[in-house]
């Protein structure tokens, strides 16, 4: 039996985590004997420069074809003026889309190691353990008509169509309740119930659903409410279940309230439990070829790979336990940096990890 | 010269909040004789248990009227079942898209009192003062179509849309330029261009204005990016600007950064510097009538009125200055309640803001 695990380095950054993810993967691979194979595909920018788009074709048949893919990151200052449909971005978005990866998974977790990382007190984020379930495939991102048109009075008005199905609620909110059963079974759904009708049927959906798990609590919360909430208090939050938008922006500041955002791994699940994991930080030009990069969000999301497209727990556990041990010995990377720890660069790091092992 | 003020005292704490600022307006009034005259009117779910509608037709033709509107909250968990168009929350939309009240102020501002009250660390927070400019009778709020449609399948979608047209991001852009000129100078605008073709054009028209403020840095940022931006280091913000929806979550994040949303006053304005003013904190209906909630940041929506409306500027300040030297004092409601502080009522903190002036 061959697993295979598909690499899309992508751009940035993305390169140099991913080598030391694969790495990673291809020695637990030899030590728990997975059976994985790997191969490696163009996305995004660096898609665009060799084959003139952001998804080739060849891609996205590799991508079918694999068990998991792992990425790094897409984008970039050079592809910014670029038209929509030419972006890196839409690379992302088009493997999102097509292999109907709906549930996007994302801890924001605080490692005790790091806390002083954090821009919040101590107290108000110690032991923050987060899961924020966010919709991928649906909602404004990829909801029809959308564009820009020219109005009667002649001026130019852009547009986009926020919208779900109930199929796409449900299946959604399935897969958080599910979450919740698996951890503090406390669920929350943000919407905007009170000015957007789509969300009117997200809540209703939801308090639908709440029948069949009925050791789960569920809460509703506004969206401008969440967003202050986690700043208040985020450990009243165990999951968080919200679509594609709203999901973008509160998992991302939810993943900044550990101060340690080169730390997150994340996951996006179809409902074959076919998964892309990619680190919840971008490709970061700024830093890009520099090796001091932080790969261990890409390698925790390796963790993710084994464990969840996988149900390799085992393995998904040591190279966990192996992260911790590598913070425990004091060894940071740049971005994670502080008085007294010792600043290595990505490979080290890396090779710290796969010794650790 | 008789320049009139509305009263909207709306739910919940809405009624005794705005008690305390109608004395400070009325002493400030003789204090500067400034001819001011004040009616009150319903709105919310006050207005749905009298007439049967949020947004009355007579409380509609006083707002028109009015020079300025002072506004306490609206919203409650009795209203919560209604159909939309028939929330306390239309009122409030109402009134926003009837007078065209597009721009919509909300300083976030760390009172130096009050900085432990932050969830931040204090290096973090301390100083902060940002503005964030946001579009407020546009976007998704008002976008049509909206609802809930069937589809072919026999399955529900709910939809929404996400609209702005040039002059509309014009108008606020310039809001907002103007703003950061009276600042300091910088001015992010946030959105999704990387994925909303709307914001493309919001982007692009941001850009175009740039040219006709040359003392003005404008920068983008993505939305996701903003929400961890603000966690991370809000300092680096003068004005932010964005559109209604973004506008909400994020105002309500940079509000809740400085841990004391109870003092935080904003302005809704329209064209002619018409101005509905409110604080930013809910109708908090759970501490409802026991007269135990902050009054200041509806005292200081007050202080804003005489500014932005009636451009006032000298009396805007001393209510201002009576608010820092109660917070000076050690006098403290509930909410903004720390050690060695004086816990008081919410007319206790009223009369000791008229005492100061
Ligand atoms: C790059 C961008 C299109 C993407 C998104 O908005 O989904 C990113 O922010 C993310 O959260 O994975
Ligand atoms: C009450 C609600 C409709 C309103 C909004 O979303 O605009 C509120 O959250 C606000 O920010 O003033």
């Amino acid at each position: 039996m061959s697993r295979k695990i598909l690499m899309l380095p992508g751009d940035g950054i993305g390169p140099e985590i991913v080598a030391e993810a694969e790495k990673v993967l291809n020695k637990v691979n030899d030590q728990f004997s997975l059976g994985l194979s790997f191969e490696t595909a163009l996305v995004g920018g660096a898609a665009i420069e060799e084959d003139d788009t952001p998804l080739p074709e060849s891609t996205l048949e590799k991508a079918k074809e694999a068990d998991a893919i792992l990425l790094g990151a897409v984008g970039g200052p050079q592809w910014d003026s670029l038209p929509m449909a030419k972006r890196p971005e839409k690379g992302l978005l088009g493997l999102r889309s097509n292999l109907q990866l709906f549930a996007n998974l994302r801890p924001a977790i605080l490692y005790p190691q790091l806390a002083s990382a954090s821009s919040l007190k101590p107290e108000v984020v110690s032991g923050l353990d987060i899961m924020i379930v966010r919709e991928l495939t649906g909602g404004i991102y990829f909801g029809q008509p959308r564009g820009v048109r020219e109005l009667e009075s002649g001026e130019r008005q852009g547009y986009n169509t926020y919208a779900y199905t109930e199929s796409e609620i449900r299946r959604i909110g399935r897969v958080a309740f599910e979450a919740a059963q698996q951890r503090g079974k406390k669920l929350c759904s943000v919407d905007k119930a009170n000015v957007l009708e789509v969300t009117v049927m997200w809540r209703e959906i939801m308090e639908d659903l709440k029948r069949e798990y009925p050791d789960v609590e569920l809460s509703h919360m506004y969206v401008d409410n969440a967003a202050m909430q986690l700043v208040r208090a985020p450990k009243q939050f165990d999951v968080i279940v919200t679509g594609n938008m709203f999901g973008d922006i509160l998992s991302d500041e939810a993943a900044m309230l550990t101060g340690s955002i080169g730390m997150l791994p994340s996951a996006s699940l179809n409902a074959q439990k076919q998964g892309m994991y990619e680190p919840c930080h971008g490709s970061a030009p700024d830093i890009a070829g520099k090796g001091i990069a932080n790969p261990l969000a890409t390698i925790l999301s390796a963790a993710m790979v084994l464990r969840y497209s996988l149900g390799e727990e085992k393995a998904a556990e040591a190279i966990e336990a192996a992260v911790s041990k590598v913070l425990d010995q004091g060894l940071r990377t740049a971005d994670i940096m502080s008085e007294g720890a010792e600043k290595v660069s990505t490979r080290a790091m890396g090779e710290a990890v796969l010794a650790a092992l």
